[in-house]
């Protein structure tokens, strides 16, 4: 029996789905009639604390979020593998948003709207895409594909990941002994990192003073798709008063909806989405669990299992 | 012998670089003492009225501009073949501005920044890139390059063209008949035509009146990267007023500079820049002419020579 457990979105749409995708295997919300012990499987989008009580047969969790950090903290979380949603359809969403901002930093966006707003003909080139560097944090799916889509356009490309990856055109960069050299050489820095102890607050005043300084005019440039556990938000501001950083695209922020006195909503050259970057499509998430389902039914081993020790 | 005659550029630089490549060959600018009879080759941008006063013997005017409308309207224009420059560099440049201002309005810019100013939290998920039409006026070396760019980014996509052109994962419209078929499942135009006589002013309240209109929130979008003779400005105003446009991203102009008494610099989601999409490198100029050149005095036959009948 599988179990929705979403919370914010439309629960009755994806259990109708569900419950067609998988027939006859019955499929259950909460306030619906059935014993906890017959639960084998829970589908949950940020479960409330009692989201799992009295399931002492689950097999696994399914996860809607791609990100599963505030999952982990969940403080009844049972021990069960958890599977993280890895799709094609949200890759595609998260680098929709990362190539429209960076290309917009890269074309001087930021310099153009004040030269228009003081109605000013300054008539100055960008560079060509191959003069100019992006460094993606994060060489999981999602900064795959972002490299994949950056580098037809013509960017040069840098990654830095906790283990070492190859990707063809990518210079890599592993682990903390190799951060500084990654920032160095980086003049627009995507975040698309796990947030993990290890990465909370690493979007700090230090690191953007590592970065590449003399390529980009206006100063480097900061895009996060990621979490807004990685970013220290007065350090931002701080670094986009000051100089630090030329411009930043925030979609996530440390407390959403980002509160209406933060001075962020008036940062000049911070650009702010609500957490839209990507969404998790109904379509092709109810597929993805339902085929997870059945092959684990059938004595399949479970997908993209995350790992508890590392956080994703 | 090779004449330089550039105007509003650093004509004395590109001299010095044509000397180098070209040497023992000589090369001489307007003021040098030389006989006009001498001059074989003219390289030209923006050329004044007398520009071509006496050279008897031209065996090749060579335009540093893509665009050779305001060249072929001279006066005195020779009836030597007319050498146009295309460069992967300038082709680069172009597809920078193209793809950055076409997924700007993808993701929905306008809609963001207004929420932004109100400090209001509003979540709204753009398309994935795959349900949304980009639709390219123009498919020449530029037209071709920002299609081969958007592509891998998932865009559907389509062109209109004087000829049919079969380019991979790009649906072809031809000529007049089908002009509007091609405009009724466009979401986003982007304007790469040559400027001439049947494409002067075709970005008027007409064509965007015929774009589709129910896809992408807020309304259908322009992108001209051109020529300024492409736009009626008027219209152009009126239809973001009035919601026939959604947004419009103008490099080029009718009168440039700009004046500052046009509404376009205050018109809410007009994004103005000022005629720098592509600019014709210095090095990959000369290369490129200094090859043209020599190839000819060789005895090769002239390549990427206009069509003074359709106008490029």
């Amino acid at each position: 029996m599988l179990l929705l457990h979403l919370s914010d979105i439309d629960e009755a749409s994806w259990a109708r789905a569900f419950a067609q995708a998988l027939a006859p295997y019955p499929v259950v919300r909460r306030g619906d009639d059935f014993d906890p012990a017959d639960i084998r499987y829970i589908f949950v989008w940020k479960p409330k604390p009692d989201a799992f009580d009295g399931l002492d047969n689950l097999k696994a969790v399914l996860s809607l979020g791609a990100g599963v950090d505030a999952l982990l903290k969940h403080p009844k979380l049972p021990d069960a593998p958890i599977v993280r949603f890895v799709d094609s359809d949200l890759s595609q969403r998260m680098s929709d948003y990362v190539v429209a901002h960076v290309t917009m930093h890269h074309r001087q966006f930021s310099r153009f709207r004040d030269d228009q707003d003081a109605r000013r003909w300054s008539q100055f080139y960008p560079p060509a895409a191959g003069e100019t560097t992006v460094g993606i944090m994060g060489m999981g799916v999602l900064g795959q594909d972002a490299a994949a889509r950056l580098r037809p356009l013509g960017f040069d490309l840098r990654s830095w990941s906790r283990t070492a990856k190859s990707i063809e055109g990518v210079q890599g960069f592993t682990g903390q002994a190799e951060f500084d050299a990654f920032l160095a050489g980086t003049d627009i820095l995507v975040n698309l990192l796990p947030l993990t102890p290890e990465t909370t607050g690493i979007l700090n005043l230090e690191t953007f003073g590592k970065l590449r300084r003399d390529k980009l005019a206006g100063g480097p440039v900061i895009v996060n798709a990621a979490r807004g556990g990685h970013q220290k938000e007065a350090d931002i501001v701080a670094a986009l008063r000051d100089g630090v950083l030329g411009a930043a695209s925030l979609d996530v922020f440390e407390v959403e909806p980002l509160p209406a006195d933060s001075p962020l909503w008036t940062q000049k050259n911070c650009y702010i989405t609500p957490h839209i970057a990507a969404i998790s499509n109904e379509q092709s998430g109810v597929a993805y669990f339902s085929r997870v389902l059945r092959d684990h039914e059938a004595g399949k081993a479970l997908v993209n299992v995350v790992d508890r020790a590392r956080g994703y």
